[in-house]
């Protein structure tokens, strides 16, 4: 496995951060904001004597918490159709191997997030990514764009919604789209769900798992890592209604022994959390992201399509190698001190070549210091092209 | 991948317990004794405010407690031979996947911990199998029972020391025959030392982490879920000094992100238990193991080898077909309302038919219940004798 451009850069960071410099970190999706207290508050309360391993499937209490929050979203699931696992990273490496044979095939719309090529890689299963362009605001290519791509090899279509990178939340009529594709052609929908509750501006999440006649098709990815700003809890899970892919992706659960106990035992009590949590959430990201991407969209040379869901947003730059931009601002660049770490656009693409203009800026830093992230990344940009 | 013998039997296991039968559990490696109250205070007395990613490779703070705890054991590591994982299992799967090709082969002495088998699946990894017999209480073969195996497709020797399943304890002379071996034929030495402080009757527990001209070759697994009663906190460690292949292992723990928090958070005050920690749960288990392999012995036909370590046992039966033998005790037979649990010999060998009369029994129960089950084995095994 070669190591990611993100990770390249970190010695860099360390580097800077030893001389002093405040480094705003844009470039990993580790939510600012605090974990409930009810999370804190449950782990205090522990009446347990015995760590012991939970079921491979996890806790069934933790199970039914989850499946009615589901239900509270329209979804109708049961305990049953959840599967805890070590993030959602776990949930998809899983997927992956009891679906789709080594050599097979996985569609994947690009920018994506750059680890479902790792998982991938891993299982030996090729990912053949269809292009979105920021020229679209990474909207789903047309049905024929999939189409031409779908070969005998070709097990699933994955996308992530709304999306890491691009912050692009899908329609419904995207979505039927996708749907029609895997009924005609028998194929797994992987959607990655992980930032649903992530939505701008009053539009509606559809979860794959409403799709009618697709139960035996779609798989949903989920964490509570950033719903709830617990992403060291390391509790995902996977949702299908398909018993037998549920019973095949148990085998590689077993085989693990059992997801983390802590992190269910103290994270049950945050699906009690009511709608004016995720108000409040929403309305401090949506803050964010307004401010980020209108100080984005007035630089000189640079496009930023407006983010619908999640907390990243892609930006093309007037640079002609973002990863030499990225280690530059790291290496060289100094605004009042400071500079601004940004994961370059390269290592969201499958296809080489692809998004060399490009970053993914995640804002997960509150809106002060956004904002002079936002100064730092504009001086930078100027002062920047003298050097390349 | 096939669901293992011991998980077959669940649906059986349940089903009696539903009948209001108890079912005395010496099927599964999970300790009865109680996590120290050391990690439960140091987990009500978390100061944080965000649960976030911890580094891939693990915090640097627990990092350097485990490497002290080793230091105190004579085995000089530094925070920087340790990477964090979900478990000794994530550990294996992750050294297998960095030091060993598909189809490439690791040489494993039978009967082995059943999910060996699996990792190196996951892998397309071939598990050739070296038998230890049950008549010399498990030792380690001769050099030349590995060498026969020794092919140009072979990477890596793995053992279990102290042994899961036979509690088998390796000797100095016998870790120098495989150190020989491993230099010789550049392999790895791959040691699972999760049960290390569980050594009886006085006797010393080897590291190989303290084979001399080894640091290039020997990979150590642990975990705290044993040593600790800790289970559910699923985390364990890869130990290496070789740093290339710490380097390539890194890269898978960097594609799941990171190692669960809480545990390695609570957990960090464990490793200050001090020897009457250690001395408390050993008598413990000695006295129960001393109590079952005693038991075992006076049933009729039945041999049992006197484990050095651990809190396994491989006992042989007079019976045909322990698979059947265990399904029986649960589906079948009651003794004084309760019946037995255990896990049938086939599935801890890679061979196929080996291992037909022989079981694992846990002893992970006190002393009285640990008597109770002994006296319904032994019944269960007189009334077995006219039903096979």
């Amino acid at each position: 496995m070669p190591a990611s451009p993100i990770r390249r850069l970190v010695p860099f960071a360390d580097q800077a951060k030893q001389q002093g410099v405040r480094v705003y970190h844009l470039n990993i999706g580790q939510p600012d904001l605090e974990t409930p207290p009810a999370f804190w508050n449950a782990l205090r309360n522990l009446d347990m004597k015995v760590l012991a391993y939970c079921p491979s499937e996890g806790y069934l209490s933790y199970r039914k918490k989850f499946a009615e929050y589901y239900n509270r979203l329209g979804i109708s699931v049961g305990p049953e159709h959840f599967l805890i696992t070590e993030g959602a990273s776990e949930a998809l490496s899983f997927a992956m191997m009891a679906c789709i044979n080594e050599g097979d095939e996985i569609i994947i719309p690009e920018p994506m997030y750059a680890n479902y090529i790792g998982f991938a890689r891993a299982g030996d299963i090729k990912v053949v990514p269809v292009s979105t362009s920021i020229v679209d605001g990474f909207a789903l290519p047309s049905i024929h764009s999939f189409e031409e791509k779908i070969t005998s090899s070709t097990r699933a279509i994955l996308i992530c919604n709304p999306n890491n990178p691009t912050g692009y939340l899908y329609t419904r009529e995207e979505l039927e789209v996708l749907r029609s594709l895997c009924l005609k052609h028998n194929l797994f929908l992987f959607v990655d769900e992980v930032y649903r509750e992530f939505i701008y501006g009053g539009r509606e999440h559809i979860s794959a798992l409403t799709l009618a006649d697709m139960d035996e098709h779609v798989v949903v990815f989920d964490s509570v890592s950033k719903r709830f700003s617990a992403c060291g809890a390391r509790i995902g899970a996977l949702v299908s209604r398909n018993k037998a892919l549920y019973q095949a992706v148990l085998k590689f659960a077993q085989a693990r022994l059992s997801p983390p106990s802590l992190g269910q035992l103290a994270g049950e009590s945050l699906f009690d959390l009511d709608e004016s949590y995720y108000r409040s959430i929403i309305a401090e990201y949506q803050q964010r992201r307004d401010l980020m991407v209108s100080r984005l969209k007035a630089m000189e040379g640079v496009t930023c399509p407006n983010p619908g869901g999640a907390f990243y947003a892609v930006a093309s730059l007037p640079v002609k190698n973002a990863d030499h931009f990225c280690r530059w601002m790291l290496e060289s660049f100094r605004h009042e001190g400071s500079t601004v770490m940004m994961a370059p656009g390269p290592g969201f693409y499958a296809s080489p070549g692809a998004g060399s203009s490009e970053v993914r800026l995640a804002y997960v830093l509150n809106t002060a210091d956004l904002g002079k992230a936002m100064d730092c990344l504009e001086a930078g940009l100027i002062a920047y092209q003298s050097v390349q």
